[in-house]
């Protein structure tokens, strides 16, 4: 009883007003977010799962928000050292309240920084580099400025992210990312421009019937040409229920 | 019964020694086709399946071997005019023969000519280009020169294929064509550089859990960017017959 007492006061001591804590159901980990802000999706949990990474690797996360793919590549995968780099002020102090949360602060690092500058600084550091960048560059603008920096190309844009994952990378290193179908030629096209080779594609669909609204990417820095295009990944079956595709990726963790 | 007999003796009059006659199961068209160059297949359905055109549109389609695919869209759409521009000599006088057999001269016209050089002769010309050119840039040549030449890059590459069609499109124009996933970077790179802006993107896999073995690709002259992924279409269903799709497209023509 007195240890329950504990565990809420200390769950409590990180969470700031407006802010809630969810469950991840994965390895018992949880995470603050802010409603005001940007909460993960279902985009997050697929980007984590398509991440391939070695035991020694150092990995990136590009923009990485309230920190949830870091914790979800905490969950999933045994690396060296995970990185997040965010630019916003108050999402880097949730990030690092969350590895205060789950105990992960010696196996994540969050950074506060911009995309736009990263390579010069992190010249050919990582092996590995997992995004989920803003996916709009048209369309409405949210007044809430912080869902406007995580959503609409505002900061920082498609080429400083590619060109700079490029730079940060090591030759051979691996780059992943989720993104919008509508964006694809802008993704492909900037990949090769800055030799960020695409090897992998996986196109994900609501439902099988209907046209994509997520794309997952694997690029491989020098690579040669070769692109596999893996079987559709479908969130829903007919009855509206998660397909077992999906649900498979819920175990992974 | 004499009106079988002349049936008979009109069709074998077209057909060389080598070549055979397959029916196309479509508004009852007939193609000679040559096994030891090459035979159309599942692609070249899919390709023309894909077309979308207007009325009063004059199509070309770049590397049209025995008119296969000139034949399919006659079959299923209302156009002004359809040419196939082909560069092996037997190929166009099979493609010929194939129009005579099917009544078609009036519809078809096959050029002899070199994707390579059509840019500066047919420049705005064409409403719609459709194309399913070889397929390969690596890996062991056939030694059949005809079969090379239709699967790999020998003749022309997918640079020559692109630039020119984006040449030969009026302002607007539309691009179909039929390629194998592990090229989709070289094409998106090479359409963004030309301007024929990718707008379509359909994924065909074999079985719904196998890996894509095919792409349908539609683009756009001077468009803006903005790509839709289709909902993927499936060739065989877990029973190894065609799905509901396939027998769809069957059906369209």
């Amino acid at each position: 009883m007195i240890g329950l007492i504990i565990f809420f006061m200390s769950e409590n001591f990180f969470i700031n007003k407006n802010e809630r804590l969810d469950n991840l159901n994965f390895s018992n980990y949880k995470i603050i977010q802010d409603p005001q802000k940007f909460c993960f999706g279902l985009d997050s949990v697929l980007l984590a799962n398509f991440v391939r990474a070695k035991k020694n690797d150092t990995i990136i996360d590009l923009g990485c928000g309230n920190g949830v793919i870091c914790i979800l590549l905490a969950a999933k995968l045994n690396v060296k050292k995970i990185i997040g780099l965010e630019i916003q002020n108050e999402c880097v102090d949730l990030a690092r309240r969350n590895l205060l949360l789950n105990n992960l602060q010696d196996k994540i690092e969050i950074i506060h920084g911009d995309v736009k500058n990263i390579g010069q600084n992190y010249k050919n550091k990582f092996d590995v580099v997992v995004t989920n960048p803003p996916y709009l560059n048209s369309g409405a603008i949210n007044k809430n400025m912080a869902k406007a920096i995580a959503r609409h190309e505002i900061l920082c844009n498609i080429t400083d992210v590619i060109s700079n994952a490029a730079t940060v990378l090591k030759n051979g290193g691996k780059f992943f990312m989720v993104h919008r179908p509508q964006r694809l030629t802008d993704i492909f096209y900037f990949m090769r421009k800055f030799n960020l080779e695409p090897k992998t594609l996986q196109i994900v669909h609501s439902f099988i019937n209907l046209p994509s609204q997520l794309i997952l990417i694997e690029g491989v820095k020098n690579s040669k040409s070769m692109l596999k295009i893996l079987p559709p990944l479908i969130i829903y079956d007919d009855n509206k229920n998660y397909t077992r595709q999906l649900k498979e990726i819920y175990e992974n963790f």
